[in-house]
C-alpha cells in the first residue's frame, strides 16, 4: 500500500471516528506530507470543508512553486469544487483511492492538463459504501443533490 | 447600483480596510441576502477563503433546494476553487462585479449550465488595479502564479 494513500485513508478514518464522513485526504510535496485532512462539514458545520479543502487549508499559505511539483491524495474522486481548487494551485497530479461511489470531473481536469491516478482501493470503496448506505441524505448534502 | 452588488463590494472595502485583498460576495436566496464574506488569506492565514467560499461557508450547511434558487454575487470573476463551489452546489446564476483583472473558467461554467453575469462595474475594477498594483506579490500567490 502507498504510504501516503494509507495516511489519507487513516484521515478517512478519523473523520468517521468523529461522527463525520469518511474522506481523507495528504498533500504531498517532496516526498513528505505538508498537509493533511479530513471532511470535516458535521464537525464544523462546514460548507467548504471537503477533505482535499481541510487539508490544503491544513497545509497552509504555499508557494505556486510548492503546489507546482505536490500530489494531492484523496480517498475518493475529488468533486468540481476540490478539483476546482487543484486547478487553481497547479497541483500536477492526483492520486485517488476510488471513484465507484461519486465521480468528479475527472475528464475536465485531464483536459486541463492533471494527472490522474485512479487506486480502485477496496478498503476506499467500502468505506464510502458503508457510509452511503448508513446516512443517505447527509452524503446528498456533501455532494449537493 | 444591484444592492447586492453594493454587498459584495462593501464586503471587498471591508477586506482592504483590514489588511486583506479586496474581493467580496454575498449569497442571495429569494430575495435576501443569506451569507456575505471577503477573502481572508491574510487575515486568517488561509489558502482556501476566497471571498465567495468564505461567503459560502458563513451561509453555512444549506440543502440543495435552497443552493438550487440562490444567485451568487462577487466582485470578480471566481477562479477554479470558486467556480467548482458553484458548480459543486448547482447555484444557477453568478453576478460578477468585472472580468477586466481576473478571468476565472468562465466558458466552462456556461457550458455546465450556469448563467454569468458581467456588471463590469467600474469600482470594482479600481479596487483590484489599485490592489494589483500594490501587492503583485500577494495578488500572485492568491491566485497560484
Amino acid at each position: 500500500m502507498d504510504p501516503f494513500l494509507q495516511a489519507a485513508i487513516d484521515e478517512a478514518k478519523q473523520g468517521l471516528s468523529e461522527g463525520g464522513i469518511p474522506i481523507g485526504s495528504v498533500l504531498v510535496i517532496d516526498g513528505e506530507i505538508v498537509g493533511r485532512g479530513h471532511n470535516r462539514r458535521v464537525q464544523k458545520g462546514s460548507a467548504i470543508l471537503h477533505a482535499e479543502m481541510d487539508c490544503l487549508e491544513n497545509a497552509g499559505r504555499l508557494a505556486a512553486r510548492d503546489y507546482q511539483r505536490a500530489v494531492l491524495y484523496s480517498t475518493l474522486s475529488p468533486c468540481d469544487m476540490c478539483s476546482g481548487t487543484a486547478l487553481l494551485y497547479g497541483i500536477p497530479r492526483v492520486v485517488i483511492g476510488e471513484n465507484r461511489t461519486f465521480q468528479g470531473p475527472e475528464e475536465y481536469v485531464r483536459s486541463r492538463g492533471v494527472a490522474l491516478e485512479i487506486v480502485d482501493d477496496s478498503t476506499c470503496v467500502q468505506l464510502m459504501r458503508d457510509f452511503i448506505a448508513a446516512r443517505p441524505e447527509l452524503w446528498n448534502e456533501d455532494i449537493g443533490v
